[in-house]
């Protein structure tokens, strides 16, 4: 548990609070439960995930009932630099031994109660035992504040993608014959951290047939003269806003014959998506403009994943580019746009920028070329 | 999502799932969902966290009925190097866009079904919407397999408490006045990884006044001659078995006057609890013993967390030793002992050692002195 509020004041706050209690209200539930993790973060700077001593942030929907903090004595001290008192949040510390599931619930009008999304099972059926019998996921009512970044939060994710950029120009200094993935990875992770992130949160280097599998990480396998390389890097900056983009290498002339064909048509269904980023059309609108390009060019079934999703203080969240979600995007919302081809035991190529929606179309958060770099 | 089953083979999986469905047919289960985390790693070597696309093993209590692994089409490519065939599990793909909560509970036996503590609410909840409505915690099933180690566990629980005994015995080559908490901070993380582990799970640099929050990790204090620090670290090795130890440290003379009675308190209530651990005792007589110690010496209030907590494939796990659980340790288990003394403001102690309960006794895993080090 930590505090990085460096893009959340007390106004921010207290606004996020107040809408989160009106969509609560739309939502019939009487309070929100919100446990540490990106939630937490959104609406408070307080950092960290849950462990197994409860610290959950109760909020009635009625205004007129305060918050609730909840949290382990023990823990408490590194909650110092959150303006609990001037959002009105009561403090509630408990020590081992103590119910925190009582204290939690202590006050908080009686009714459905919406609970975040990455509580623990542990925390959820104890506080249902506890009295919150009738719980729903608090991330529909979540999802519409976080969605939707402001301009502090778009800065972020913009700084975010060039600093991911960087590290992708500097691809070409470690990705070489010779190498494993495993050696090329940890040169890309270190350089994740000298460009700016607090971390490096994932690190695919997927080297021939390895970049077939879409969640491959790295392995020991040598890289090859001839390998198509996947490379799919990103993390959080210290604001806990992240980055996330893949562009495909090739080591020397590709072995495989048909990569240049299918690269190019995968080239221009990620350009058919981000096209397609526009106020108003649907997510699964944009997932299928590329989906389409793919199919024209016999790859269809070489496409095994959804297009995108969002992106902000979670690497992924709200909204996804998938078929069947028919949300219309609009503008501050942000999101990968990534297919890729696979091409079982032989090799795979993935395009992944980050765009946000504007008021009349789209902007990428990652600006390279999206070419098939031949190193 | 990866595989680490260096500690895990067949016939150990195999046994695993067997007694998870006779607890869980004493608990009155029809099934056991477990989530990805250390309670699927445990059962199957599969590693990794639960993210937004469901991952299950569903395991019915009725042995004749298979366990069933849920898993998105691409991600189960990572899975390739579990037994699954062998250990007769069922698996069961999805791709985006198709429902896996129906398809987690298709032929599953009805009635009352177990989920893992840390299954996000995500999932549970969708779960309950799609039939397992009647949903208890897994955790006292799965704490009645994981609580005693085997003596493969507890190999590894030895190798990572010397491990971390290496890097104690290096810190005053980076702990000095002058340097802040965050840079021997990072080097200790550096030494942390060098030692074996596969990382830095925590590393607290509680300096001077930090010393007296038990959680504080570290910041940008500069360290000053007479500070008494505490020094709390660890990280799991790569089989997922961790290391946790803490030692204190003074650079020069202790600065405030009443470190010498007080730390002196704090070893003996520190021996105390070691000395405690025998089979049937209970975890609340192994933290009373400790704490009479102290509290003789006046320190009652300074001494304000639980004695210790279970280590295994989670940092935290059960027993935990704590007032109010009369559970009796037995041969096998293994948890952390330390007491510690917190002054609000001036300095804090703390000695930590990872034991395990022997047939007789108990043996330490962290075997350096105790006694306050002064650089």
């Amino acid at each position: 548990m930590g505090v990085a509020s460096s893009v959340l004041d007390v106004s921010t706050m207290r606004s996020r609070l107040d809408r989160l209690r009106r969509h609560a209200t739309d939502a019939g539930v009487a309070a929100t439960v919100v446990s540490p993790g990106s939630d937490l973060r959104y609406l408070t700077g307080i950092a960290g995930s849950s462990f197994e001593r409860l610290t959950a942030l109760v909020v009635p929907s009625d205004a007129a009932v305060a918050p609730v903090l909840v949290s382990p004595e023990l823990e408490f001290a590194g909650l110092g630099h959150v303006p609990l008192g001037e959002l009105g949040v009561e403090v509630r510390t408990w020590v081992d031994g103590e119910d925190p599931y009582a204290l939690a619930l202590g006050g908080v009008p009686v009714g459905p109660v919406a609970v975040s999304d990455m509580t623990p099972a542990l925390h959820l059926l104890r506080l249902r035992d506890a009295g919150a019998r009738e719980q729903q996921l608090a991330g529909p009512v979540l999802r519409e504040l976080r969605m939707r970044k402001d301009a502090t939060e778009l800065a972020e994710l913009r700084a975010a993608g060039a600093a991911i950029d960087r590290v992708h120009a500097r691809v070409g200094e470690w990705l070489r014959a010779g190498r494993t993935e495993a050696e090329v990875g940890a040169d890309i992770a270190a350089a994740i951290v000298e460009e700016g992130h607090a971390q490096a949160d994932f690190v695919i280097v997927g080297s021939g047939p390895h970049g077939a599998s879409p969640h491959h990480a790295v392995s020991d396998r040598v890289i090859e003269t001839g390998d198509v390389v996947v490379v799919d890097i990103g993390g959080p900056l210290p604001s806990g806003y992240g980055s996330d983009s893949t562009r495909t290498y090739a080591v020397g002339s590709p072995r495989e014959p048909d990569v240049a064909v299918a690269y190019a048509a995968l080239q221009a269904a990620q350009a058919a998506s981000v096209a397609a980023v526009r106020p108003g059309v649907t997510c699964e609108a944009i997932d299928r403009a590329g989906r389409d390009v793919l199919a024209e060019a016999g790859l269809a079934e070489r496409f095994i994943h959804r297009t995108g999703h969002g992106i902000g203080l979670d690497g992924h969240e709200e909204p996804y580019i998938v078929t069947g979600n028919d949300l219309p995007v609009e503008p501050g919302m942000t999101f990968s746009i990534e297919p890729g081809v696979y091409l079982t035991g032989r090799w795979g190529a993935r395009i992944e920028d980050i765009v946000a929606v504007t008021e009349d179309g789209v902007e990428r958060f990652n600006t390279r070329p999206t070419d098939l770099v031949v190193l």
